[in-house]
């Protein structure tokens, strides 16, 4: 057999470590920054690839945003699922725990960034449709993931509230997105704290 | 006496109408597009004043930003204070016909735009200290209403909820900021009327 030859190419070939490296640090920057306030130019600096190389990977800035998206999502999943889907643990607690570990993490950081799904809600929700689309998916994935905890919880007797768990569920993390608003305006935890004070004081009890 | 004759100025005197409807203006476009898309020169094209102009007016980009921020706030206190202030409806009432209210406004308009306060929260409050300053005062302003009414409702009886009135009262507002969030990604009423079912099912109870 003779080994197949490949068509020629136009232009270099795209490298799959410069892709995840521009959705890696152009994350980071959207997440910090914002949509608008980060040009192409200042993530292919960041990068350290040439401006042009930029739509060897990406089709438009809007289409970066949208797998940007999902690159922070997905790396935050592995510890959401690890947290929130640990049967060894109580499903309340499991709750718990989850809101105390990202309560500590954004003591540690000092109240800045927040949660980037969020941001770009209030930022872009309105004007570019794929990414509100891509943001409107990962917070379903999310509030299941809340939401399985509150149903087992609540067949085993650990919540009373009788609420139905996809509703608190859902309640459950836009509050939590709330509190993390409040939180990069005071500069403080106490949104969070209070937050955790409420939720496993009066709601999921 | 003499008449006071007012000091020689340089450029054109500032006129009060041009300085509010600037401001009227630009809140709107910061509300609708954000701080970072929306430009001085976006704000005087739609003002019909020229782009020099401006700085008669305002010192920076910054300085108008939190200025809008505060006419925002203002133009719609009248009516908070009208709403969780009337004291011929019980406190409870008041703040479940609030939020009424405020899901009716959001369910005519489209499920855009979101609250301004809380956009702006999102984008700047990492970078620009003195706007900053502003949302966490306007926040605070807005959440002593409520708390206002959440303790008159529990020294009645009507909210036996045991946690403190001031602790409620953020995570309330809170709450609703991260309802309007989610709405802004849905393109739905289901994160407002959820809040209502949940905060008026389980939590002022």
């Amino acid at each position: 057999m003779e080994p197949q030859i490949p068509p020629p190419r136009r232009g270099p070939k795209p490298k799959p470590h410069i892709r995840e490296n521009l959705l890696r640090i152009g994350a980071r920057m959207l997440h910090e920054s914002g949509y608008t306030a980060t040009g192409i130019k200042d993530i292919v600096d960041a990068a350290e690839v040439p401006k042009g190389s930029f739509y060897n990977y990406f089709e438009s800035k809007e289409a970066f945003g949208r797998e940007a998206v999902d690159f922070y999502f997905n790396q935050g999943l592995t510890e959401l699922n690890a947290l929130l889907g640990n049967e060894d643990i109580p499903p309340l607690e499991r709750l718990r725990h989850y809101f105390a570990e990202r309560t500590l993490r954004f003591q540690t950081q000092g109240y800045v960034r927040g949660c980037m799904l969020g941001n770009l809600s209030l930022e872009v929700a309105d004007q570019i449709a794929p990414i509100r689309d891509q943001l409107a998916e990962h917070f379903q994935t999310w509030g299941t993931l809340m939401e399985n905890c509150i149903a087992d919880a609540q067949r085993s007797g650990a919540i009373t509230n009788p609420l139905p768990a996809p509703v608190l569920a859902r309640f459950l993390l836009n509050s939590w997105e709330g509190a993390l608003l409040r939180m990069k305006v005071d500069k403080s935890d106490a949104p969070l704290t209070e937050f955790h004070e409420v939720v496993f004081g009066a709601l999921l009890v």
